[in-house]
């Protein structure tokens, strides 16, 4: 395929253009000395958690990789190479008498895989955020002069991320489907079965990165937020709060690694999966763009990426009072736009047209949830002013109808999600490809479909780690008592920061809605290989079997237990928060008094070890369940029924996960966004006489309920939400590298 | 089969037996002039509230049968015989033909059976609620005199409605089965299929009744508590307070008739989907006992509870410190053992031993969710302890931590359920009738199992209506000025109430669990016939099928929109009683004075309105997004894809809603208790000198924040959660009735 260039081209580009950008955010001006004392507390302390972190889950990979390879080498009849068997319109795609490659060798390259995965996708958490927090005092100094230099390097430092996630997703997929293809000598037909542990690898260090991130961040937020704001009767940020710093730190390790290492892991898993349902159109055409056309496309995406993000400051005016929103959104038109032109200059095959139409409902798919997402949680529309009306009448109600806006929430994502998949299927089975089923390029439809959404994802990213960004730049202006004009322009990125980070939870998503259809697939073609079922024949998965209704009871199940371990975890390191704070400000007067300051990196340390524990009993559960569930039912019901059990598993469960988290972090984003709504002044008394109309602001009774939804949930959108996630593409790429447990 | 009489005689008994018990309660003192006159008011409200509801129903029932008629009429091919074809271990149960009932009868047949169901439901409903609104001020008399006798007045009053729900529907069922088959002279293989209608018409009312007394509820005892003890500072139930009639009226149209309602379509559904399962092997055997066997089963079921029910006074003793749960769980054990007992006299077939094994399944099933539910939701262990705790750092924690605990509670529920099903499958399909296969006989089991379980259902009903009952006796105590000895007595029984209520809706989610699997297959039985696939042949339901897979999304989406709205209105509803006490207050002074008395009447008919008006939205949502989403598949993707979707819809939403259920009702149950245990004075300050310790009872922040939590779980436990137990059933009745719709 002459396009092949692209994806090395693409790859280099975005580091260089990543490389580039840090240095334009580094060169600036680093701010006032008490700007920059601050900034350096918040990066002690996120690359000290960091590092903290990243040492516990590489344990725990390595741990898993052994296992990995013992248990594939152990249970695996090793891969057979797959092959066009018949002519015409009779062709069936089976499988070589023999492996081609020995399971031991299997089990050690997917345990390889797997570490790769796992330190790529590390490397890509540590260096953004390395930016990032390297961007906070930055963005914080460029508000003291403009809005538009502050978007400028609050985008750019973000921007960082996003383009290095998507760069070592690219390269970290294409060399290692390269040395396990071409290297080694493997057919390539084979070769994307061999590289599954790379997605499992990813998901693995994103499952553990957004666990104890979010518990993290969400723990010093509402640690510091009760014990200060409601105890103390101190504002936000301020700094005689002992976990205000622990708090910024947060906001860095949870939304920008954790959601880094959750859009690497969409972009590696989904990929991979994609490149294993084109498998089937390969070997009955022998053209290996069915297999990398991911990649290619994904290359494009980084392109048009890059013209978008470049083009942001030119739509920023000098005008402070500009809607930092707006240049954002016409970037991200920008992206589509050339995003589509990039679809349409990879064809694929003679009716590449329908291929055409998946990857445009892909890219729109992505464009409604944006929307979707705004709607729910913006303060502009009816929800979040149902919720803030609601809080006249307390906290109670204002819980009450935050949870009913919360769940209607989940109607628009079902829809949209639904309408993308059948539409996609429907037009790639449309693409007559001979010898090739419509199923098979139906489902490879969604696929297109699924790649298209992501060609944005690293503008996305920029955008989302755009929010750390301001929101740790708001913090540094309030600590460091910079001029209110400052905080004004902090304040309206901030908000819009909020909007950012809930669209970018829109968008993953909605990425896994599309991608469940597709891994799933790719879990049925791994099956189909072990019990010798031709490739382009379908392997129903009965629900209405005991045992594939059992396993989806218990799919559904683990998305419910998951979440409540991830909120618990919140409440249990939280209250460690609340305890420390409490008793600095009992031992030292001076805190309160402001004479003396509290000991912040005690406080970061003792957030630290508290996240970091919750996120065992959550990350065990999710890698475990599945494995059990396939065990039991392989060994207490019979042969078949462990895969079987396992894919109800496996589908229902992200069914419920996708609905779940919406539910979480739309509930949770809306509630936040009624308290602002109240603290703008948007909420009034009712009164017949106009005269008498009082605004219900900072202060009042209907404010602090709408504080408590805020706080509520603060762990549904930070932990939970963005888990859910990262746990619903997990239970693919687990299921996929230890299908030959489940199978006899 | 010889057992056939049993039916008549366990339903004529159980009129007898609610008639008798209906004179005793009738007979017995009804108290003071002060609590007849509470009665009276309750009594009123209650009785126009229904005669309100129960119109706007029938209008709609009347509406949905003729509609149904013209659609089934119009769509249907009419009804074939099902016949064996072939001998030996060849046997296949095809169809014969030509219809035997025409299309148009069947549409006519089917809307009477739908008008028939409804109206038996709404009978139950009704006489039930009339029975308990008299037994409240019967049973507060009693507690001036002794626990024991609150007691039985209380149960007693409850069991009417129990025994009358059951025997109207086993009457209902058996008689309509019995004309539509030997009167009208059809096969007596074809007859389970044309009384669909009765099971859909149940759940028909059953929708309309829980939403409608589950907002009435909620919205009076939110709008009660939240202008009575949160912004007037009154206590709980306070005759100043103009919605606390409302509220008690509440307690009955809620607990009482929803309740009953939805039981009462439990019973009949489950039941009518057991005997369609039973045709498969009445075909093969020739032996009707097969599909009339639920009937036979739920006969003896009326015996045993008749025993059980009376043993309980036996059991009670004159303590007033007794725990009131102690006799009612006696007298439930004897229920389950004579149940067993019940089951080894049914005996089916030769292998018999193989479907009572799975009628224990069901029968332990039963009793594994009253120890889960308590569990969960008592005061006695760590879930309700940890929401207590969480309560001393505000609402919020309050929230976060009750969530938690509640979606915990899905796991033990969903094991349970999945091990039930997964064991009464593989039991039942170890039964070898020779010509009908293990699926078949596996399925069958599984029906056995969900009869077993409702075999206690009169039982569980009367503890349940006890909730209602003493809730009420301790109101009109209260607001009657009853002697503080009473008030003890009611205090204890109503915190025994909120347990027994839980635990109806335990048994009302693990039998929706049970059953949804054998609805589902009942589902494909119609399927399979409209298609002409051999009743005895699987028709797989394959879910990584692009419909069936978008179809779950949407039945899954469902759940959460259902919830969604019903939440939403018990806010709406709930705004209205507020604004109304709030007028009642500012224009006459002397009500909070106690001068002069609020105008209850007009409290109670606004709720009434807003309760009418708001049950609408998520009725007409339930009955009308299956139609849709099956004729969109239908229409817009193909004729197969319609009945496809509307499998998965069925399916994923039935799991999603069994999970989403189980948490509403659990974490309401769990927040309300966790109030109670600090009304209790379990809370107390942490403090190194035991002197110092103090309790954090009323009044407290704690507590205040532990109000918080109960009022949010309100519209949780006691609108959302039942509902979505009829929701579920509904579905399954839905889509068997309107199947032909679907389908080519």
């Amino acid at each position: 395929m002459e396009l092949v260039f692209m994806i090395p081209l693409a790859g280099l580009a975005a580091v260089f253009y990543a490389a580039y950008l840090a240095w334009d955010v580094l060169r600036r001006d680093p701010g006032t000395p008490e700007m920059q004392e601050v900034a350096g507390m918040i990066f002690e302390g996120a690359m000290a958690f960091l590092k903290r972190q990243y040492t516990t889950i590489a344990i725990f990979a390595l741990i898993t990789a052994v296992a990995i390879a013992i248990i594939v080498g152990a249970v695996s009849d090793g891969v057979k190479d797959i092959i066009k068997e018949g002519s015409g319109g009779n062709i069936t795609i089976g499988y070589s008498p023999n492996a081609v490659v020995d399971h031991w060798e299997e089990g050690v390259l997917t345990g390889i895989a797997f570490l790769v995965g796992a330190a790529a996708s590390a490397l890509a958490g540590y260096i953004g955020m390395f930016i990032a927090v390297r961007s906070n005092s930055r963005t914080a100094s460029a508000a003291t002069r403009s809005l538009k230099e502050a978007i400028t390097v609050a985008l750019r430092g973000g921007a960082v991320s996003g383009f290095l996630v998507v760069a070592l997703s690219l390269l970290g997929v294409s060399t290692i489907f390269f040395i396990y293809s071409a290297v080694l000598g493997n057919p390539d037909a084979i070769a994307p079965f061999l590289i599954v542990g790379f997605g499992f690898g990813a998901s693995f260090v994103a499952l553990f990165a957004q666990l104890g991130g979010g518990i993290y961040t969400k723990a010093a937020d509402v640690g510091a937020d009760l014990v200060g704001k409601v105890e103390a009767g101190i504002p936000e940020d301020d700094p005689r709060n002992a976990a205000v710093v622990a708090d910024l730190v947060g906001d860095n390790v949870g939304d920008c690694a954790g959601r880094g290492a959750d859009l690497f892991e969409s972009m590696s898993a989904e990929n991979i999966g994609a490149m294993i349902l084109g498998v089937a159109i390969y070997t009955v055409t022998q053209d290996v763009e069915w297999i990398i056309f991911p990649l290619v496309l994904r290359s494009f995406g980084v392109f048009a990426t890059m013209a978008g993000l470049t083009s942001v400051p030119f739509f920023a005016s000098d005008d402070p009072n500009q809607n930092p929103m707006t240049p954002l959104n016409y970037g991200y038109y920008i992206v589509c736009a050339l995003s589509v032109v990039g679809l349409l200059i990879v064809m694929l095959g003679d009716e590449w047209y329908w291929f055409f139409f998946c990857g445009l409902v892909g890219i729109a798919t992505g464009i409604a949830f944006v929307y979707i997402t705004q709607y729910y949680t913006s303060g502009a529309w009816r929800p979040v002013r149902d919720i803030a009306e609601a809080s006249r009448t307390g906290p109670a109600t204002n819980i009450i109808i935050g949870t009913a806006v919360g769940l209607e929430t989940t109607a628009a994502t079902a829809i949209t999600i639904g309408i993308a998949l059948v539409a996609s299927f429907a037009l790639g089975s449309e693409a007559d490809i001979p010898g090739v089923g419509g199923f098979t390029t139906g489902v490879f439809g969604t696929a297109v479909a699924t790649m298209g959404m992501l060609m944005s994802a690293a503008y996305i990213l920029a955008m989302d780690t755009f929010g750390p960004i301001t929101d740790n730049a708001g913090g540094i202006t309030e600590f460091s008592g910079a001029p209110e004009s400052a905080r004004h322009i902090t304040d309206s990125l901030d908000s819009v920061g909020n909007t950012t980070k809930a669209l970018t939870k829109g968008f993953a998503v909605a990425s896994a809605g599309l991608a469940a259809f597709l891994l799933f697939s790719a879990y049925l073609d791994k099956v189909k290989e072990r019990l010798n079922v031709p490739l382009n024949k379908e392997l129903p998965i009965d629900i209405s079997d005991v045992d594939v209704f059992a396993g989806g009871l218990l799919g559904a199940m683990l998305v419910f237990l998951f979440s409540s371990f991830a909120i618990r975890a919140v409440g249990n390191a939280a209250s460690k928060i609340i305890e420390e704070v409490r008793r600095q400000f009992r031992e030292d007067p001076g805190i309160m008094a402001g004479t003396s300051r509290p000991d912040y990196a005690r406080a970061v340390d003792i957030t630290a070890s508290a996240a970091l524990r919750e996120m065992i009993a959550p990350g065990v559960l999710a890698v475990g369940m599945p494995i059990v569930v396939g065990l039991i039912f392989r060994y207490v019901r019979g042969d078949n029924d462990g895969w079987l059990a396992v894919a109800g598993l496996l589908m229902i469960g992200t069914i419920t996960g996708i609905l779940l988290a919406t539910f979480f972090n739309n509930v949770g984003g809306a509630w936040d966004n009624a308290k602002k709504y109240i603290e703008a002044g948007n909420l009034k008394t009712e009164s017949a006489n106009p005269g008498a109309v009082e605004v219900l602001g900072k202060g009042t009774d209907a404010h602090k309920a709408a504080v408590v939804g805020d706080t509520v949930g603060d762990p549904f959108k930070d932990t939970a939400g963005p888990s859910l996630h990262v746990l619903i593409k997990l239970l693919s790429t687990i299921t996929l590298v230890m299908a030959p447990l489940f199978i006899p």
